[in-house]
């Protein structure tokens, strides 16, 4: 049983860098992650302080760890024990960032922030949504983890890669198994950029960013043939949310497809509060699924908004009748 | 209660045919439906047959029904109630279309068809893949539905619009709620193209096709304010899944992504069937999430594998390690 702590961080993918600690295939760690912002977000910040972000030091990861024996051509398994969340988290948009930026509305909605909302954490996500208190089932997660690179050098932690990386892949949270290919002596695993709950897309570009700390098991299996990250998690079907609405984006463009089926449900959630706060809900509670890619020549992307997560009286009135 | 038998038929939308029936809001209607090659696939067919089949026929649709008093900026409210399969269905690769159609791939896989799986269907569908006997729950829905154009004229059945159409949701199955817009009076509403099961994405052109009884409940909101499809489903956690293989597929083109996922679960099944069997099963049964559309530039779609439709002595080797 290790345990490290968040002041050993480092924010680029860098293979040279010197391992924190060195840990045995079967061992179980405890890796205390701060949030995305490192520190820049706090509890009382508000939208403004957005704009005074420092991009250079954002996603500080924990690590690297050292694997002993990994090899390149080897896989590690990391599966995820628990997650221990801090009381509190963020969402916010940054101008200029996020899957809608700069996206031309037909009708004058606002989606360009600076916006920000703190929620509060413990076995659920609350936080206020126009008058709606909103609840969100935990589902922690790291939006960043990886195995060191092969390629030397100092990689920006935003794309993720083969290294897996900053996948915001939302069902990797407890119970789930990361496989990762090994492509340096000692594999240098590190994590970060830890998530409350998250929605399918992480539209507006941030999740509930939250710092927490992540116990995980490491294997390893030596000459494992993987070139990429690959994972089994038992997190897919979400037994909080049972009743949603959905939204189905019809586009000749997968990705305009996509756009669309997020559009309409902000466009939905605007009659209950701002549309940057819908932006938000969407990005933290609403999943995205590809319908279909067959039907020439328009595909369809839909998007899943949960009714659970409003208060149970506000539910019925959800609607887009007029 | 009314009942419409599959021998009133047609495969364009055209806002100009003759509803066969007249039903008033509130009422419930029993569709029978054909399967989508209109007989030219039959349980005792062979893949070759699938190079014989005549296009022009694809896709009949029982109807149109009349909803009475439905006129142009209502919307139909259409409950699926009940579905009653007929207990067989057919899965196949058509040369030439489908989402990895002409692909090329690194290594020999041969995708292109033609191939035919015959599914007995009950409470689920079973069909032999490879050596092993796959069974995948039954959740009936109809690929194609929707209300007459606005435009006159006789429009292929392949593309979903605004009206619906062949939008292959798999969540418009029993309890779901789907709303479409009316663009003609009296609303024209068509349904066919019924599909035992399917996995988002439907990615070798076809699902589990079969021809049944669909049971609806059809309501009328005046002046509903919709411009395009939009439904409620609580069919999304499937609880007959619980452990899932994934796959992500990291790109900066969302399209390409998507079949780096499809690809990825296409080769850690073709160690237990052909490639074209893995090709199959993945469009009956494998989902499809956009995980991220942030992290620039490279995007994630990834691909889940329920583990609980292969034999429970064989969930344990569906692995992807060397």
């Amino acid at each position: 049983m290790y345990a490290i702590h968040a002041n050993t961080i480092h924010n680029k993918w860098d293979s040279s860098l010197k391992p924190v600690i060195s840990v045995k295939p079967g061992e179980t760690i405890t890796i205390d992650s701060r949030e995305a912002s490192d520190g820049q977000v706090v509890p009382s910040s508000t939208a403004s302080d957005l704009l005074k972000l420092d991009f250079s030091i954002i996603h500080p990861l924990t690590g690297p760890i050292e694997i002993v024996g990994a090899e390149p051509g080897d896989a590690l398994e990391i599966e995820f024990l628990n997650f221990q969340t801090k009381g509190w988290g963020w969402t916010g948009v940054l101008p200029g960032f996020g899957f809608l930026a700069n996206e031309p509305y037909t009708t004058p909605i606002d989606l360009s922030g600076p916006a920000l909302k703190i929620w509060k954490v413990e076995n659920e996500a609350t936080a206020k949504f126009g008058d709606l208190e909103i609840r969100i089932p935990s589902r922690p997660f790291p939006g960043v983890i990886g195995t060191g690179l092969a390629t030397r050098g100092r990689f920006s932690t935003i794309p993720p890669r083969e290294n897996g990386g900053n996948m915001d892949v939302k069902h990797l949270t407890k119970g789930a198994k990361l496989f990762l290919p090994v492509f340096v002596k000692g594999a240098l695993l590190s994590l970060g950029d830890t998530h409350v709950a998250q929605g399918d897309g992480e539209v507006c570009g941030t999740a509930i960013e939250a710092p927490m700390e992540v116990t995980i098991k490491v294997s390893l299996h030596k000459n494992a043939g993987i070139s990429q990250p690959i994972f089994e998690t038992n997190s897919v079907n979400d037994s909080a949310f049972r009743e949603y609405l959905a939204y189905p984006g019809i586009d000749p463009n997968l990705w305009e497809a996509a756009k669309k089926s997020i559009k309409g449900i902000i466009s939905i959630l605007s009659s209950f509060m701002t549309p940057v706060e819908a932006y938000m809900l969407a990005s933290v509670a609403v999943d995205m699924k590809v319908s279909q890619v067959v039907d020439v020549p328009n595909w369809i992307v839909t998007a899943y908004l949960p009714k659970e997560i409003f208060p149970e009286d506000a539910r019925s009135k959800i609607s887009f009748l007029r």
